[in-house]
């Protein structure tokens, strides 16, 4: 909160004659080359003391014309412009608080390369501006060094991903298009006008059937950082594109794929956000959701779900009774630990139970329990002395999620209150597994989609299943979880086409049509494969501790898609429009106002 | 031409016991990790003998029920199919051949993994297949040893490039949208619906703004592996997605940026293709134009263009003396070694001048010439015996553009005559610099419009003229050239806001308003930047020798845009283009065959 007082003109070619010494640039580490400067400005030290150097950089501040602050992308400097009667200088006010501050450059020559209006925000940190202010002005809070650091970090993590997967592991980085066919279900592609009339690409929302075209292609082992394009409208904290780490292999079962990303993880993780422990952890689909209630949980913390029908079953409530008599139905609780929760979030299924410090249990179900169900409550769910048991009877995956949600926003009550339950610089991955391969749609629950895409190879112990009872398959699909946030996933995929064909037509009831060059690939001697596709946005979000993607990316949409800086996406002419064969509905009111 | 009859299952899971022997993998460098594979069908060699192994891949030969030979991306393996009664097996025709010649694998067991229906072409890279049928079937097409050399070279190339830029310079890997809006004058640039009425994205036919508010940004030194998109109908050997290395740099010069390049080609260089010498050679565009007749001169071989205008000054023949005395008359020659050259290549400006085993000169010429002019022009053009010169009067561009054109036609020539001019495994890189800032426009030559775009420096010895006469200012814009074919151009950039708008408004009287966010920036104290791209689909095609970029992509599209694997593009349901408020306008024609 000190140097940073105004950014005015930009500054270069300041030299100087200092002390003595010399000292060894790390070789084949060299920001300095091919440029005019000879250091950067947070690299000088004592040891550089008596060296001539070449700065060039921003003035972070000046003051009386006798010294400026330099600033670059790794520090400050200060600069000392000799005077013509050489005052007595002041005590450099933030030499303790620079790294460079053991030294100071005396400025032989100046160059003034640039000047500056007037900033619609100062280039400091602390500064509070909204976050429409910093994307319309985004080329000015890349400056600022959170924004400095998501970006390099990003491009360190992706640079030892590559190394990983290309130096260590011989994958093949290859280019996939992205003006493509639409894919089946693919309501959320971009689709760009050509010039044949009519006809359309889409922008596709992954590189998922050429990867698998790789793979018959005897590529046997993929991988590209992928752009790819999802229209989502306004979703929070999504973007029309975004960026995945996209793998496919040959010759691979799921324990591979696994084990792959675990070694690309701990390979590119960042030596400053401590090292990352592998095998990570695993859980079934069911687990997840009986024990979490959700198939992303954050294992950062305790508070898991647990059933306590069996205490319950014989109480005689009626929510209670009624509940345990619908099919699936059951009894489960999360204990809160000295959680003082709102009753505002307990909905409907929810009844509260607290554990005073007298080791009385103080709840509207107390009455209806004897000393002994009320002690095997306690136990079961290890309240501790003003603990709070939260109970929650229903159908299994009602309750569960019910539950799942109440765990998390305990959680951030608990933090608000100031108990660190989720410590901000743990990371703790999670792959979930054994998901269904299909669920009933939403809108017409008689029918089955794909849980994830419709590629996606059924458990092996499961296949029978597919022609009695899809519903009841597993698939061979994994998603990895980081903090609670689903940040990757994949599947083994059906090499087999008759198996491809019947899934997609018998059980999804799909139109193969957009899909035959791929059921003929599948027929032309597929290997078995799978893969998996990490989100990066995401990733590397987390591992800088954002508060959303868009803050490591370097030029985001907001939340409506479009680019404040810009002002993308904006009118065009007709007549560009004409090559293209397309042109504009207008809706009825914005019709009227443009023809007035 | 020998092993390779069909194509048939998939197998895999080959295992067998041998004789002795370990061997040591290379650390770091594992393809059979995470797989179901022990060695690739390439990897065996009679070190390995004793060893029990497991290998996948593609049945590329059967003979008998008694050995098949399988392959995958790394080679072909022998299996000996043990018999119930061990029959003498034949002598193994093709070891001599195969690099794992020296062994065979005895199976243990085996597992068929797929089928493979009859393919549409054989797998051998000797079999002719259209291009068309390689595009529809890419997936085939991309086992073939040629393709997988192919796209494997280029990951690799690229990886190293990485390697240079990240490890070594510091640069910043930075993902920058493709989701954008129009540029001045991008007439090529695809257009993308958003779901606001009347509103587009652009897809950038460059991430030219992105990498300067990047510097604006303070980021100093950017990279990006870059998808750009640019509609050019039908031209042949574009593609309308296409990858560039995009490069940009702070407080740089012209020298610092070419030096860059240079050293990050000689790194990223394939150790087979030989090594490249640094710098590379640097010519102007004046002195490229007048030596070569092209800004993309290919200085794999001579024949170069001479000015004769001095000899011929007073040579009085009618097409000479009204050359000579138009403005910028001139009268220029190129020897052709033991060329016979068709008249038919021969246009109007040129005349032809045959040099005899006897030494006596042929021409229609002779007969105005002096001996003594006779022997001057044998010597100026280093004319030897039966050697043929070409010469052209007029003006200079035009005399200089058709003797270039000349050069390349006559080049062509002499080597279907079998005489070896450019060595295909030669590389030679040119710089060529001193572009002209502006040009006149074609449609009306009154008008200037950017050489390359509007965003490049004018050189510092030629600013005071952009004020006064703009079309002689030389710009600080670089192309590289290898082997007579641009691969990449870059330039110094404005930096300064006023300069950059005066040559917008004034010079090239474009519409501000689209780059307003970038002259915005300019003012907030832009540091002196510039950059490069290069083209890195030709510059591969070029290393691997293809013959069109298409050779190096995987999933190219058809020089009409199609993908042809999948049809894109392709008609979508009006019903989808509804939330995009657009609907296609039909060509007459096409509209009446619709409604019938």
């Amino acid at each position: 909160a000190f140097l940073i007082i105004w950014l005015s003109q930009l500054c270069y070619n300041w030299e100087k004659h200092i002390l003595t010494f010399s000292f060894i640039l790390l070789c084949c580490l060299n920001v300095n080359s091919f440029v005019a400067r000879s250091k950067t400005c947070g690299e000088l030290r004592s040891a550089h003391i008596g060296q001539e150097v070449t700065l060039c950089g921003w003035i972070q501040y000046k003051r009386h014309e006798q010294f400026v602050v330099l600033r670059d992308f790794q520090g400050l400097t200060q600069i000392l412009i000799p005077q013509v009667e050489v005052s007595a200088i002041e005590n450099c006010f933030c030499s303790f608080l620079m790294q460079t501050g053991d030294i100071e450059v005396k400025a032989e020559t100046a160059e003034v390369l640039n000047y500056c209006k007037k900033l619609p925000f100062e280039i400091k940190d602390f500064t509070k501006k909204t976050e429409a202010l910093r994307m319309q002005y985004r080329y000015l809070d890349i400056r600022s060094i959170q924004m400095q650091y998501n970006l390099r970090l990003r491009s360190q993590v992706v640079m030892r991903m590559r190394e990983y997967l290309c130096n260590c592991y011989d994958f093949v980085d290859v280019e996939t298009p992205t003006l493509f066919k639409k894919t089946p279900g693919g309501a959320k592609e971009f689709v760009v006008p050509s010039r044949e009339a009519g006809k359309f690409y889409s922008l596709p929302q992954s590189p998922q059937q050429f990867k698998q075209l790789l793979m018959v292609g005897g590529l046997d082992r993929y991988f590209q950082v992928a752009r790819c394009y999802r229209d989502e409208g306004s979703k929070p904290d999504r973007q029309p594109e975004f960026t995945q780490i996209d793998i496919e292999m040959s010759f691979v079962d799921q324990d591979g794929i696994l084990a792959l990303i675990e070694g690309m993880l701990q390979y590119s993780w960042p030596k400053e956000k401590g090292l990352i422990k592998i095998p990570f952890p695993s859980i079934t689909y069911d687990e997840a959701l009986s024990t979490y209630g959700t198939d992303k949980p954050d294992t950062r913390f305790g508070m898991k779900i647990i059933d306590v029908s069996h205490i319950l079953r014989n109480v005689d409530v009626a929510f209670l009774q009624n509940s345990l008599s619908e099919p699936h139905g059951t009894v489960k609780a999360i204990c809160i630990p000295q959680g003082a929760v709102s009753e505002a979030i307990c909905g409907n299924l929810i009844s509260c139970l607290v554990l005073k410090p007298d080791g009385r249990m103080k709840s509207p179900l107390g009455k209806f329990l004897s000393e002994e169900q009320k002690s095997e409550l306690i136990r079961t769910v290890e309240a501790n002395m003003e603990d709070v048991v939260l109970l929650a009877a229903g159908q299994h995956k009602k309750v569960c999620s019910a539950l799942g949600k109440l765990r998390l926003k305990s959680a951030e009550l608990l933090e608000a209150k100031g108990l660190l339950l989720r410590d901000p610089s743990a990371f703790h991955f999670l792959w979930v597994v054994e998901f269904p391969l299909f669920l009933p749609k939403e809108k017409n629950p008689e029918e089955l989609e794909a849980a994830h895409h419709p590629f996606t190879a059924p458990h092996p112990l499961d296949e029978h299943l597919l022609y009695s009872d899809p519903s009841q398959v597993r698939g061979q699909h994994y998603d990895l979880v980081l903090n609670g946030n689903e940040i990757g996933g994949g599947s083994i995929r059906i090499h087999n086409a008759k198996q491809q064909r019947f899934i997609l037509e018998k059980v999804l009831k799909e139109d193969t049509e957009l899909l035959f060059h791929l059921l003929e690939a599948l027929e032309s001697g597929a290997p078995p494969h799978g893969g998996i596709a990490l989100g990066l946005d995401r990733l590397i979000c987390l591992l800088v501790g954002g508060s959303s993607i868009r803050d490591v990316i370097a030029f985001p949409k907001s939340f409506r898609g479009r680019d404040l800086m810009s002002n993308a996406p904006d009118y065009v002419d007709p007549q560009e429009l004409e090559p293209y064969h397309v042109q504009v509905t207008w809706p009825l009111t914005e019709a009227k106002a443009r023809t007035n």
